[in-house]
């Protein structure tokens, strides 16, 4: 097994991040980058790094171009959150024979929302013998892969619960803003009308793999939109300080219903106000599960290691659309 | 896909709790039954269950005969802890074209150990297209598999521990006869010594998984032999009130180093004296992962639900001789 030859599609933050840490792994080579982005093309993949050391990889506009010229496994593609905006990508890199890792939430189970570019997906995937995955801290793995995985030592499930709580002001500016830090109220509500705060994305994908992954059939489900988090007192944040009345973060929840019963309910705390970070995972049946990662997982650490962990495992896996949940699950790599 | 139909090979403790929870699920037929011992053999199944109802389900004798008369597509065998014990009834099953999921705990991750006969399972599995995994609550799940999954967040990993901390007065009687539970101290010692009382069994396996998934290559593995925990005041257990300077249960650890460093620490505490029950990993690395089972899973229904819950991923998988740690995630079957 020699290393893995890894493509770079997407030289956003999470790319970089992605390259960062495949360039510092001995079982992987970084052998080319694509961007659409005019300010990155012809620049040396080291040079948007954050510790920059030139590594002779320049980022091209162009897969076709770059694909007929090299020899890879796999593309690491991380330009959109939505299926529908990723599928020519995916469609060019499965034409290439590349087998596709990806952070597209909608990707990670898109049989529920999207069935027909799933079956197109899974189509592309197995004409092209390649193995294609949305994957990431998550979706497609805290609140997804890890509870169902945390099943198996039951007879029996009745209902899960999965709460993050996450401290916010630790996290980068950008996702800070996301969540509404500092806001009013008011501008809070304008912009989840608008569609500028969208809360946790995925939410509902996760449910439909939990859910897909214990054979249930679900009568219901439902993402409510996300709730600010009031100050009740003066608040440090990456933005400043926030007086009490203003937004701190946001709290996302969707839920599912069978049988006229709750049975999954997932929970996304982000504000500056947690004093205790952690990620928990609550299981009703027989016997109960309570686990618990204290100090929770970061994010982006998290979505990042999980799409490089990912990566042998859809290069051995047989062809196809590949969920999380039905891939051997991915371990830390060298 | 229609009902999984599963054979019970053994009769023991372990077949008999399988059986109770094939039979209630609806998504499993249990279509036949085998022990060698001669008062079991001609009794209906159901007859030696906790919940006795008949079956249907003759326990015989002889595997030949069964599979030669029914149409399966597993065995669960739960015979022996032994790869040696097991290996001519798993080459039995394997001949007759049937997938078996064993709570052998030597089958859990025999590369190591027994490397030939390793190799003789996985040829036997090939050869007649079954897929063959040894598996339970551990070795298999909470100190391999689930350790393993949990580092999927990580860059990287230095090392890890697992600690199962459980009150085996809650346990049943024979299990707290095996951790030595009312003994004096010097009974303790004869019986380590002349191997009655043997610990946790499996260590070894879930060290060598967790390093072949990481990648490791070890200096060195060690498994202590179990140490007493004495009582240091009276203690109620199910054998009776133990007095002070008794043992009330014991501790089995093994290491594992690499590099002049520990690595990898297994910890498995049972003792009556446990006041708070927990199933814990820590990873160190890059990030670090703290998490924690709060109240612990318990042992014999832990090993149960696993072994039912890998039966339909053992039934898809590909053949030879599979490890926990390669199959796709087992979850709460139906």
């Amino acid at each position: 097994m020699g290393n893995k030859k890894v493509v770079i599609f997407g030289c956003g933050v999470m790319g970089q991040k992605t390259a960062e840490v495949l360039l510092e792994k001995k079982s992987f080579d970084v052998v080319g980058a694509i961007d659409i982005n005019p300010n990155l093309i012809g620049k040396d993949l080291g040079d948007i790094l954050d510790r920059p050391k030139k590594t002779g990889i320049v980022i091209e506009g162009d897969g076709d171009n770059l694909f007929s010229n090299i020899n890879a496994d796999a593309v690491v593609l991380t330009t959109s959150s939505h299926l529908q905006t990723v599928f020519p990508q995916i469609a060019q890199c499965a034409s290439a024979g590349l087998n596709v890792i990806s952070t597209c939430e909608e990707l990670s189970y898109p049989w529920e929302r999207s069935p027909n570019l799933a079956r197109a997906v899974d189509d592309l995937a197995k004409k092209n013998e390649v193995t294609i995955v949305g994957t990431g801290i998550n979706p497609g793995y805290l609140m997804d892969t890890l509870p169902l995985v945390l099943t198996a030592p039951c007879f029996r499930v009745d209902s899960l619960l999965v709460r993050r709580m996450m401290n916010s002001a630790k996290r980068r500016i950008p996702f800070q803003k996301k969540v509404g830090t500092s806001m009013t109220q008011e501008e809070f509500l304008e912009k989840i009308n608008n569609k500028v705060i969208t809360g946790h994305v995925g939410l509902l994908e996760s449910i439909n793999m939990i859910s897909a992954g214990l054979g249930w059939k679900l009568d219901q489900t439902v993402e409510l939109p996300p709730q600010p988090v009031i100050a009740d007192r003066e608040t440090e944040t990456g933005l400043g300080t926030v007086k009490p009345g203003d937004v701190i973060g946001l709290t996302s929840i969707a839920f599912a219903r069978k049988d006229n019963k709750e049975v999954i309910r997932l929970e996304f705390n982000a504000n500056a106000g947690v004093e205790e970070e952690y990620d928990e995972i609550f299981i009703k049946g027989i016997p109960n599960i309570h686990e618990r990662i204290i100090g929770g997982i970061h994010g982006d650490i998290g979505t990042v290691a999980v799409t490089v962990n990912v990566i042998p495992r859809a290069i051995e896996a047989p062809p196809g659309l590949k969920l999380m949940k039905d891939l051997p699950p991915a371990i830390a790599t060298l």
